[in-house]
Protein backbone atom coordinates (compact mmCIF):
# COMPACT_ATOMS: atom_id res chain seq x y z
CA UNK A 1 0.00 0.00 0.00
CA UNK A 2 0.75 3.39 -0.72
CA UNK A 3 -0.38 6.80 0.84
CA UNK A 4 -1.20 9.00 -2.51
CA UNK A 5 -1.07 12.77 -1.69
CA UNK A 6 -1.76 14.67 -5.05
CA UNK A 7 -2.64 17.99 -5.49
CA UNK A 8 -4.85 18.73 -8.91
CA UNK A 9 -5.02 22.07 -11.42
CA UNK A 10 -7.00 23.06 -14.14
CA UNK A 11 -4.41 23.97 -17.34
CA UNK A 12 -4.08 27.37 -18.81
CA UNK A 13 -2.21 27.15 -22.03
CA UNK A 14 -0.21 25.14 -23.84
CA UNK A 15 3.94 25.59 -23.08
CA UNK A 16 3.77 22.08 -21.58
CA UNK A 17 3.10 20.46 -24.39
CA UNK A 18 6.83 20.38 -26.04
CA UNK A 19 8.11 18.89 -22.89
CA UNK A 20 7.71 15.54 -23.22
CA UNK A 21 5.63 12.36 -25.37
CA UNK A 22 2.63 11.80 -24.55
CA UNK A 23 1.15 8.62 -23.45
CA UNK A 24 -2.28 7.02 -24.60
CA UNK A 25 -4.41 5.90 -21.23
CA UNK A 26 -7.71 4.00 -21.43
CA UNK A 27 -9.60 3.05 -18.08
CA UNK A 28 -12.51 1.78 -16.62
CA UNK A 29 -14.11 1.21 -13.20
CA UNK A 30 -15.27 -1.66 -11.28
CA UNK A 31 -16.60 0.27 -8.87
CA UNK A 32 -17.04 4.06 -8.26
CA UNK A 33 -18.01 4.04 -4.61
CA UNK A 34 -15.61 6.59 -3.21
CA UNK A 35 -14.59 3.99 -0.55
CA UNK A 36 -13.58 1.47 -3.01
CA UNK A 37 -12.31 2.64 -6.06
CA UNK A 38 -11.37 -0.04 -8.53
CA UNK A 39 -9.57 1.01 -11.66
CA UNK A 40 -8.78 -1.11 -14.58
CA UNK A 41 -6.47 0.89 -16.99
CA UNK A 42 -3.99 0.58 -19.73
CA UNK A 43 -1.38 2.62 -20.28
CA UNK A 44 0.44 2.80 -23.71
CA UNK A 45 1.06 -1.14 -23.67
CA UNK A 46 0.89 -1.78 -19.63
CA UNK A 47 -2.21 -2.99 -17.71
CA UNK A 48 -3.04 -1.78 -14.32
CA UNK A 49 -5.38 -2.98 -11.73
CA UNK A 50 -5.81 -0.03 -8.87
CA UNK A 51 -7.97 -0.09 -5.36
CA UNK A 52 -8.43 3.34 -4.21
CA UNK A 53 -9.54 3.89 -0.80
CA UNK A 54 -11.29 7.01 0.54
CA UNK A 55 -10.01 10.68 0.27
CA UNK A 56 -8.92 12.29 3.33
CA UNK A 57 -7.58 15.73 2.77
CA UNK A 58 -5.56 15.18 -0.33
CA UNK A 59 -4.18 12.21 0.94
CA UNK A 60 -5.70 8.67 -0.20
CA UNK A 61 -4.79 5.06 0.38
CA UNK A 62 -3.83 3.89 -3.05
CA UNK A 63 -2.66 -0.16 -3.88
CA UNK A 64 -1.91 -0.39 -7.30
CA UNK A 65 -1.00 -3.62 -9.43
CA UNK A 66 0.78 -4.27 -12.50
CA UNK A 67 -1.56 -7.07 -14.57
CA UNK A 68 -1.36 -8.55 -17.98
CA UNK A 69 -2.36 -6.09 -20.62
CA UNK A 70 -4.51 -8.94 -22.16
CA UNK A 71 -6.03 -9.64 -18.59
CA UNK A 72 -6.91 -5.72 -18.21
CA UNK A 73 -8.47 -5.80 -22.13
CA UNK A 74 -11.04 -8.22 -20.52
CA UNK A 75 -11.04 -6.67 -17.31
CA UNK A 76 -12.74 -3.08 -19.12
CA UNK A 77 -15.29 -5.60 -20.29
CA UNK A 78 -16.72 -5.69 -16.47
CA UNK A 79 -16.37 -2.13 -16.25
CA UNK A 80 -19.49 -0.18 -14.65
CA UNK A 81 -18.72 2.86 -16.76
CA UNK A 82 -17.81 4.45 -20.07
CA UNK A 83 -14.43 4.01 -20.34
CA UNK A 84 -12.15 7.36 -19.96
CA UNK A 85 -9.53 7.78 -22.47
CA UNK A 86 -6.86 10.70 -22.23
CA UNK A 87 -3.03 11.19 -23.55
CA UNK A 88 -0.50 11.55 -20.26
CA UNK A 89 2.53 13.50 -20.42
CA UNK A 90 5.34 13.68 -17.52
CA UNK A 91 6.49 17.26 -16.99
CA UNK A 92 9.44 17.76 -14.67
CA UNK A 93 9.31 21.26 -13.15
CA UNK A 94 11.60 22.28 -10.14
CA UNK A 95 12.62 18.77 -9.07
CA UNK A 96 9.09 17.43 -9.54
CA UNK A 97 6.55 15.73 -12.24
CA UNK A 98 3.51 16.58 -13.15
CA UNK A 99 1.08 14.47 -14.52
CA UNK A 100 -0.70 16.68 -17.19
CA UNK A 101 -3.91 14.34 -18.72
CA UNK A 102 -5.33 15.57 -21.82
CA UNK A 103 -8.68 13.83 -22.37
CA UNK A 104 -9.86 12.62 -25.41
CA UNK A 105 -13.49 11.40 -26.04
CA UNK A 106 -16.81 12.35 -24.29
CA UNK A 107 -14.39 14.35 -21.63
CA UNK A 108 -12.36 16.36 -24.73
CA UNK A 109 -11.87 19.56 -23.71
CA UNK A 110 -10.70 18.86 -20.58
CA UNK A 111 -6.65 19.21 -19.11
CA UNK A 112 -6.04 18.27 -15.89
CA UNK A 113 -2.01 18.87 -14.20
CA UNK A 114 -1.77 16.75 -11.03
CA UNK A 115 1.61 16.45 -9.05
CA UNK A 116 2.16 13.61 -6.15
CA UNK A 117 3.47 14.78 -3.37
CA UNK A 118 5.52 13.41 0.26
CA UNK A 119 3.08 15.08 2.10
CA UNK A 120 0.42 17.41 2.35
CA UNK A 121 2.73 20.17 3.40
CA UNK A 122 4.92 19.67 0.99
CA UNK A 123 6.33 22.62 -0.98
CA UNK A 124 6.35 23.06 -4.48
CA UNK A 125 6.58 25.27 -7.39
CA UNK A 126 3.86 25.95 -9.85
CA UNK A 127 4.64 26.36 -13.32
CA UNK A 128 3.41 29.15 -15.58
CA UNK A 129 0.96 26.95 -17.37
CA UNK A 130 -0.78 26.05 -14.10
CA UNK A 131 -4.50 27.43 -13.58
CA UNK A 132 -7.09 27.18 -10.89
CA UNK A 133 -6.90 24.52 -8.22
CA UNK A 134 -9.19 21.86 -7.87
CA UNK A 135 -7.74 19.03 -5.54
CA UNK A 136 -10.73 17.79 -3.90
CA UNK A 137 -13.03 18.93 -6.13
CA UNK A 138 -15.42 15.08 -6.99
CA UNK A 139 -16.24 17.00 -10.53
CA UNK A 140 -12.62 16.21 -11.27
CA UNK A 141 -11.78 12.71 -10.05
CA UNK A 142 -11.66 10.29 -13.31
CA UNK A 143 -13.98 8.07 -11.50
CA UNK A 144 -17.01 11.00 -11.51
CA UNK A 145 -15.71 11.85 -15.63
CA UNK A 146 -16.57 8.10 -16.58
CA UNK A 147 -19.83 8.60 -15.44
CA UNK A 148 -20.46 12.42 -16.27
CA UNK A 149 -18.29 13.58 -19.01
CA UNK A 150 -16.91 17.16 -19.37
CA UNK A 151 -18.77 17.09 -22.97
CA UNK A 152 -22.11 17.09 -20.53
CA UNK A 153 -21.27 19.61 -17.97
CA UNK B 1 -7.33 -14.37 -17.58
CA UNK B 2 -8.56 -18.25 -16.40
CA UNK B 3 -12.16 -19.31 -17.00
CA UNK B 4 -13.25 -21.15 -13.39
CA UNK B 5 -15.42 -24.15 -14.60
CA UNK B 6 -16.12 -25.88 -10.77
CA UNK B 7 -18.96 -28.22 -9.23
CA UNK B 8 -20.18 -27.37 -6.08
CA UNK B 9 -21.92 -30.07 -3.24
CA UNK B 10 -22.45 -30.58 0.44
CA UNK B 11 -20.17 -33.10 2.18
CA UNK B 12 -21.99 -36.06 4.03
CA UNK B 13 -19.53 -37.33 6.98
CA UNK B 14 -15.99 -37.28 8.12
CA UNK B 15 -13.70 -38.97 6.42
CA UNK B 16 -11.97 -36.53 4.26
CA UNK B 17 -10.60 -35.12 7.37
CA UNK B 18 -7.68 -37.34 7.04
CA UNK B 19 -6.30 -36.74 3.84
CA UNK B 20 -4.84 -33.12 4.11
CA UNK B 21 -3.92 -30.36 6.87
CA UNK B 22 -6.39 -27.32 6.48
CA UNK B 23 -5.40 -24.12 5.65
CA UNK B 24 -6.85 -21.01 7.35
CA UNK B 25 -8.41 -18.90 4.94
CA UNK B 26 -10.31 -15.26 5.54
CA UNK B 27 -11.72 -13.29 2.80
CA UNK B 28 -13.79 -9.85 2.16
CA UNK B 29 -15.56 -8.54 -0.43
CA UNK B 30 -15.11 -4.96 -2.27
CA UNK B 31 -18.05 -5.54 -4.35
CA UNK B 32 -20.37 -8.64 -4.34
CA UNK B 33 -21.99 -7.46 -7.32
CA UNK B 34 -22.29 -11.04 -9.32
CA UNK B 35 -21.29 -9.45 -12.25
CA UNK B 36 -18.09 -8.02 -11.00
CA UNK B 37 -17.46 -9.80 -7.39
CA UNK B 38 -14.20 -8.85 -6.20
CA UNK B 39 -12.52 -10.33 -3.19
CA UNK B 40 -9.54 -10.33 -1.08
CA UNK B 41 -8.41 -13.55 0.08
CA UNK B 42 -5.87 -14.34 3.18
CA UNK B 43 -4.78 -17.70 2.61
CA UNK B 44 -2.07 -18.78 5.16
CA UNK B 45 0.30 -16.16 5.02
CA UNK B 46 0.11 -14.85 1.39
CA UNK B 47 -2.25 -12.57 -0.36
CA UNK B 48 -5.26 -12.40 -3.09
CA UNK B 49 -7.03 -10.31 -5.04
CA UNK B 50 -9.64 -12.00 -7.37
CA UNK B 51 -11.90 -10.61 -9.46
CA UNK B 52 -14.92 -13.01 -11.36
CA UNK B 53 -17.37 -11.97 -13.65
CA UNK B 54 -20.50 -13.94 -14.35
CA UNK B 55 -21.63 -17.28 -14.10
CA UNK B 56 -22.80 -18.66 -16.91
CA UNK B 57 -23.42 -22.35 -16.55
CA UNK B 58 -21.06 -23.35 -14.31
CA UNK B 59 -18.40 -21.56 -15.63
CA UNK B 60 -17.08 -18.33 -14.51
CA UNK B 61 -14.12 -15.93 -15.57
CA UNK B 62 -11.88 -15.49 -13.45
CA UNK B 63 -8.57 -13.02 -12.63
CA UNK B 64 -6.17 -13.81 -9.75
CA UNK B 65 -3.41 -12.09 -8.56
CA UNK B 66 -1.05 -12.89 -5.48
CA UNK B 67 -0.64 -9.67 -3.91
CA UNK B 68 1.81 -8.32 -0.23
CA UNK B 69 -0.62 -10.01 2.63
CA UNK B 70 0.33 -6.53 4.54
CA UNK B 71 -1.73 -5.18 1.42
CA UNK B 72 -4.68 -7.99 1.95
CA UNK B 73 -4.91 -7.23 5.28
CA UNK B 74 -5.34 -3.28 4.91
CA UNK B 75 -7.59 -4.32 1.66
CA UNK B 76 -10.15 -5.76 3.99
CA UNK B 77 -10.86 -3.11 6.01
CA UNK B 78 -12.62 -1.58 2.69
CA UNK B 79 -14.77 -5.06 2.32
CA UNK B 80 -18.60 -4.32 2.18
CA UNK B 81 -19.26 -7.42 3.72
CA UNK B 82 -18.98 -9.36 7.11
CA UNK B 83 -15.29 -11.82 6.86
CA UNK B 84 -15.90 -15.08 5.70
CA UNK B 85 -13.50 -17.61 7.35
CA UNK B 86 -13.29 -21.39 7.12
CA UNK B 87 -10.42 -23.97 6.70
CA UNK B 88 -9.59 -25.40 3.22
CA UNK B 89 -8.41 -29.02 2.87
CA UNK B 90 -7.15 -30.01 -0.53
CA UNK B 91 -8.65 -33.85 -0.99
CA UNK B 92 -6.90 -35.72 -4.10
CA UNK B 93 -9.11 -38.41 -5.16
CA UNK B 94 -9.22 -40.20 -8.23
CA UNK B 95 -6.66 -38.03 -9.94
CA UNK B 96 -8.64 -34.53 -8.94
CA UNK B 97 -8.58 -32.44 -6.18
CA UNK B 98 -11.06 -31.41 -3.91
CA UNK B 99 -11.15 -28.49 -1.95
CA UNK B 100 -13.48 -29.06 1.15
CA UNK B 101 -14.04 -26.01 2.92
CA UNK B 102 -15.28 -25.88 6.25
CA UNK B 103 -16.62 -22.84 7.29
CA UNK B 104 -16.18 -21.22 10.93
CA UNK B 105 -17.60 -17.73 12.84
CA UNK B 106 -20.91 -17.12 11.65
CA UNK B 107 -20.95 -19.71 8.91
CA UNK B 108 -20.00 -22.41 10.80
CA UNK B 109 -21.69 -25.85 10.59
CA UNK B 110 -21.55 -25.29 6.52
CA UNK B 111 -18.74 -27.47 4.89
CA UNK B 112 -18.75 -27.28 0.89
CA UNK B 113 -16.41 -29.62 -1.47
CA UNK B 114 -15.64 -28.02 -4.89
CA UNK B 115 -14.31 -29.73 -7.82
CA UNK B 116 -12.60 -27.78 -10.72
CA UNK B 117 -12.68 -28.84 -14.10
CA UNK B 118 -11.39 -28.84 -17.57
CA UNK B 119 -14.73 -28.21 -19.35
CA UNK B 120 -18.29 -28.55 -18.35
CA UNK B 121 -18.63 -31.76 -19.39
CA UNK B 122 -15.49 -33.39 -18.43
CA UNK B 123 -16.53 -36.91 -16.00
CA UNK B 124 -14.83 -37.22 -12.60
CA UNK B 125 -15.92 -39.79 -9.27
CA UNK B 126 -17.70 -38.73 -7.03
CA UNK B 127 -16.13 -39.98 -3.20
CA UNK B 128 -18.10 -41.30 -0.22
CA UNK B 129 -18.22 -38.53 1.59
CA UNK B 130 -20.21 -36.16 -0.89
CA UNK B 131 -23.67 -35.35 -0.62
CA UNK B 132 -26.20 -32.94 -2.61
CA UNK B 133 -24.61 -30.94 -5.38
CA UNK B 134 -25.40 -27.30 -5.40
CA UNK B 135 -23.75 -26.22 -8.15
CA UNK B 136 -24.88 -22.73 -9.12
CA UNK B 137 -27.20 -22.04 -6.30
CA UNK B 138 -25.81 -18.68 -5.44
CA UNK B 139 -26.77 -18.99 -1.44
CA UNK B 140 -23.49 -21.06 -2.06
CA UNK B 141 -21.34 -18.50 -2.94
CA UNK B 142 -19.01 -17.49 -0.78
CA UNK B 143 -20.02 -14.19 -1.60
CA UNK B 144 -23.37 -14.92 -0.55
CA UNK B 145 -22.51 -16.40 2.63
CA UNK B 146 -20.59 -13.19 3.73
CA UNK B 147 -23.73 -10.71 3.76
CA UNK B 148 -26.08 -13.60 5.02
CA UNK B 149 -24.43 -16.08 6.94
CA UNK B 150 -25.19 -19.76 7.18
CA UNK B 151 -26.39 -19.04 11.11
CA UNK B 152 -28.94 -16.83 9.83
CA UNK B 153 -30.55 -19.47 7.53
Amino acid sequence: MAQETERKFLVTNDDWRIMAPPVHYIQGYLTTDPERTIRIRIAGNRGYLTLKGKVESFTRPEFEYEIPVSDARELMNLSVTQAVEKFRSKIPYEGKIWEVDEFIGANEGLIIAEIELESEDENFELPPWIGEEVTGNTHYFNSYLARNPFSKW
